[in-house]
Order: C-alpha cells, then structure tokens, then sequence
C-alpha cells in the first residue's frame, strides 16, 4: 500500500459498522454492505471481512474478474468460503482462530461435568421440588478422545487434561513430538481410540474427510454408554444414526452445539431424544466475543497495511489453518 | 493389640455390612447395628465405624465409661460427632479425607461453568424446542475465593485455577509459602476479597467461626452480580439473606449442595429462587464412594491394629484434619 496513497477500500458484510473499528476506518475505505450488494461491491474491493459469517451468498456473487485479494472471516470454521472461485484463485483467506478456542473448551468441560453428574436430573427435580440423592461420576480418570488436531481441539485436551481426564487428541497426522500435546494420534487410529473413549468430542472443520464422519459403525465402535459430543459442524454426524444410538443406550449421552441443519427445526427429533443436550450453536459465543474478534480483524488488517505476514492464514486445500503455519504475507500488488 | 490375642470388637453403625469389609472382618469381630443398638453396644466395643453418617443419634448413645477408643466417620464434616463426651475424651477421631474432595471440585468447576454459559437457559429453551442463540461468559479470566483451608478448598483451587480463573483461597491462618496453593488468605482478608470475586466458593467446614458468616453484610460486600455456592455446610450460610440478594440481584446467581435442613422441605422458597440451582447434598457421591469410603477405613483399621499412626485424625478442638497434621497413633492400651 505505500506507494499508493489511496485507502484500501474494505468491504464489510455487516449491516452496521462493527465495534472495534476505528483503527481499520482510519487507514480504509470501510463500506457496511447487506448480502444483496455483494455481487455489485465486490468488483471494487481490496479487503472484505466476512462479519455476518453464516452467509451464504458469497460463491454466487463472487465476481469473475477483480475483486478482493484478501478475505477475512470472523468465524473460526471456513467451510462457507470454500467455493472454487475462491480456493482456486490466490486470494488469502484468514479467519478468527484464536477468540473461538477456549470458550468452546469450557463449555466441553462442562458438559462433560453437566453429564457425569447429572445436572440436567438435578435441574428437573428441583422444579419437581424432589430432593433426590443420587450418586454420580467423577470425570479426572476418565477417558477422552477428541477429534480435530486444530487450535480448538488442542484446547479442549489441555482443559480436560487439566481436570484430569486422560484426552488423547486425533488430527490429520500422527506426531509423537507435537509440542503441546505429545502425541497427536492420526484419523486411521480413531476406531481404536473409540473403542476406549469414555468420551468422545468432534471438535473437527467440515471436510470431505469428516462429512459424516459419526455414523452408525462409529457409535457402534464406542464403548457401550460413552457420551458424544460435537463443537464441529453437524454434517460431521449422522444425526439419525446418533439418534439411533441413543435410543438403544449405545450411546449414554450427547452434547451437540451444531446441527445440520441449523436452527434446528422445531419438528426435529432431536430436540427430545433421551440423554442429548441441544444448544444453538452458541459453545463460543462470549459476551466479549464481538470485541475479540474485531482486535483480530483489525491486527490483520494493520499487518495488510504494512505488507507484514497475516495470522491465521486459511490452507484453502486443507481448509483450515495448520497449527504450524507461520504468518504469511498478503500479495499487494493486486490491491486496486 | 499384638499382647491380646482377642480379635478386637468393631461396631459398623450400618444396616447391612459396607463393601470392602473383607480384610477388616479377618481380623476382627465385625458387628453391624442400627442407630437404636447404638447405647447398648457402644461399651462393648473398641472401635466405632460411623458408616450411616447422617446419624443424630451418638451423643445420646454415648456411654458414660468405657466405649470405643476409635471413632471413624465415613464422611469429610465432623459436626455431628462434635459433642462433649467425645470431644473432652481422649478418643481418636478420623474421617474420610480423600474420597470426596476431587469430586466436588469437578461439582464446582462444571457449576461454575453452568452458570457462566447458562446451561440451565439452553435446557429451558430446549425443552419448548426453542432455538435461542445467546452469547455467554467465559470463566478463563474470571477471579474466585475459595472460603475453607481444608482439602476441600484446596482441590477446588487446584481445579479452578486449571481452567484458568484466579483462584485465592482462605483459611484460617494465613501463610505465603504453602506448597500446594502459595498464598493462603487469613479470614480477616475475606471481606477484600469479596469485593473482587466473580465467584464466591465456600467448602468450609461447620464451626462457630464459620457459622452464619455469609449473611446480609458478607453478600452487601460482594461485587454485583456475583455468584455464590456453598458445598461446605448449609449452616454456614443465612439462607433468607442468600435469597434477599438473588431476589434483589446483588448476587447473579447461586448453587447450593448443602442447606440448613436437609432434605430440603418441599415448601422451602430456596426451591424457585431466581438463579439458585438446588442439589440434593450429592457433590462428594460419586458411584465409587462407598468402595473409596471402605477402603479408606480398611487402611485405617490396618494401622490401628499394627499399632501405626492413623490417618485423617480429627483435631476436635479445630473440627477438621489439620492439613499439616501428620498421622497420629491411636492409644492402643485402652481396648477391651
């Protein structure tokens, strides 16, 4: 940008100007636009952050010539962003690891919590106001399996680490040395780790790899009354197989943040299946989270600026950002 | 024990014989009663297990002269068995220190977790298949005091602190150089430190210090919209001024295990106060309680017989087992 004195135009999908955006107004063009102007902005845009991320309009309107070199999305997953348009050409693409990870991490703790010692009958009873002594399960010595080597799944095996559960973490290759979990155990693994798991938490992105990943042969490989839990997307899961599997008592309990289908339809079966807690897609939503993920929107966008490598650069073959990716810088020339 | 070849006389106050009696039972006359045989068997023995822990009935029973050299109670609190004739007697008291403190430090954790995420909201809306996205709070960051030096208190610190809140814990002498928490807080730093929790943990044990001190004054001093849970005693806590600051929002919310009559009353308003979850005193009950009770009296009764000094000796002054108390050994020569 320095041997062009005009301000980077940066289109932001958002109905209104986002918090945390003085510092990117200053040295930008910043244009709020709704979906339906996207096919007519883009054309024009150096920069697009991607604010309203449960969009779905971006592959059709995507222009054929032009358009952004560098698309930012405040949302951890990029399955939405991953059209050929966008993945073919050499636009970067960056998301928000880094303001999702340990929200989604304390909620899975406390799911497990909730679910070993049965909050939920609690809960119901003192509205019954039955006082009711039951005895429960502890969660340190128990076992974890957690699918998805990625920043989230890494938080969710140090935090259940730390209560003490045994959480073995499953991603795309083995390692023995991962320095910060030891051993990352591959996916051709996973069958054995199932058979032990106590728990078993999907905190995998949407890929072709794991698109229906939990199906009927997956539950019927856990260990009979271990509880699953999905932070990933829902088409990660069978729904009526899980479904399938709680009913026989295959499985004894489920947590799912994300749906296929989401909001979840108020007809859906899921909603009062036995031992399932549904919540709507919300494990890492905190009240600081807009903040959060405006900081690193607008870290990136002072990185673009000076021409420094951005963070949480998107591997649009993976469709992820590896753990072991460094910064990477934006091409500029292209900016218009 | 070893100059009298007569099997020593244990009475189980227990319906039916505990699990894991096995060892204790070789090596000796193993006797269990109800409460009402209390008064006529108590002379009679040299040891007492207080298997039915819940028992009222000892001070009553409790025989003018002679009666058990060794009083083990298969629960953490003491308070029940605080009274004069055994307190002023040189009997060794001991408890069940090591069975309960993990799981209700996992009680803890996952109600603190439950009320940062308002899981109970999300089980609300799900079960009128409500679909109702909100953003929730994070508890890494969050700042808790932890009232009880005990090791109750202190596996909750540990806990807490693993899922990276601040956690400052008090008791009742106050040292810098501990080796398992660092600092603890004396009781007269408490009121400070209300003023600063989000989270206001209370694993006290019943003593005339402890009892009533989270009254009006104790909740006026905590930070607006913190929230409270009590898994010591319920006579810790004055319970109409616990429900005048839930109702008027000073504190945010509140879980209770314990109250000051138990079971709580069906009538008791504590039921739908606003925020307050209601358990069934079952924090510590864990499905392998009664085997980790067993076991805890078995190595007990294994020291007592080869004259070695016991565990979790109660110091009755106190009310609780020293932290740093060593293991003490029984006087032998009084058995009969």
């Amino acid at each position: 940008m320095s041997e062009n004195s005009r301000a980077p135009r940066v289109l932001v999908l958002a109905d209104q100007r986002p918090p945390g955006m003085d510092d990117v107004a200053a040295h930008a063009e910043l244009v709020c636009i709704p979906e339906e102007r996207l096919a007519v902005e883009l054309p024009h845009a150096d920069a697009l952050l991607v604010w309203e991320f449960g969009t779905e309009a971006l592959p059709a309107a995507w222009p054929a010539q032009g358009g952004p070199r560098w698309v930012h999305t405040a949302s951890a997953g990029v399955d939405r962003l991953m059209f050929p348009a966008l993945c073919d050409s050499d636009v970067l693409l960056t998301n928000s690891r880094g303001v999702f990870e340990q929200p989604i991490a304390e909620y899975v703790a406390g799911q497990i919590v909730a679910l070993a010692k049965d909050f939920t009958g609690t809960y119901d009873r003192q509205q019954r106001r039955v006082w009711q002594h039951r005895v429960t399960q502890r969660v340190s010595g128990t076992r974890a399996v957690v699918v998805g080597g990625g920043p989230i799944g890494r938080a969710v095996v140090r935090t259940l680490r730390a209560l003490g559960l045994r959480a073995d973490l499953v991603g795309r290759t083995r390692r023995d040395d991962d320095p910060e979990v030891g051993t990352v155990h591959a996916f051709d693994e996973l069958d054995t780790l199932l058979a032990v798991a106590d728990w078993v938490v999907c905190a995998a992105p949407l890929t072709d790899q794991t698109e229906d990943m939990f199906d009927a042969a997956a539950f019927a490989r856990m260990k009979r009354g271990a509880r699953f839990l999905n932070v990933g997307r829902g088409p990660i899961v069978v729904e009526k197989d899980l479904l399938a599997a709680l009913e026989e008592g295959q499985l004894g309990g489920a947590a799912l943040d994300v749906f296929r289908q989401e909001p979840l339809p108020a007809d859906s079966p899921m909603w009062d299946a036995p031992n399932l807690l549904v919540s709507p897609h919300m494990s890492a939503d905190t009240d600081t989270w807009l903040e959060d993920l405006a900081e690193v929107f607008a870290d990136n966008f002072a990185r673009w600026r000076s021409g420094r490598p951005l963070r949480n650069v998107v591997d649009k073959k993976l469709g992820y950002v590896p753990v072991s990716a460094g910064a990477q810088t934006a091409s500029q020339e292209g900016t218009r």
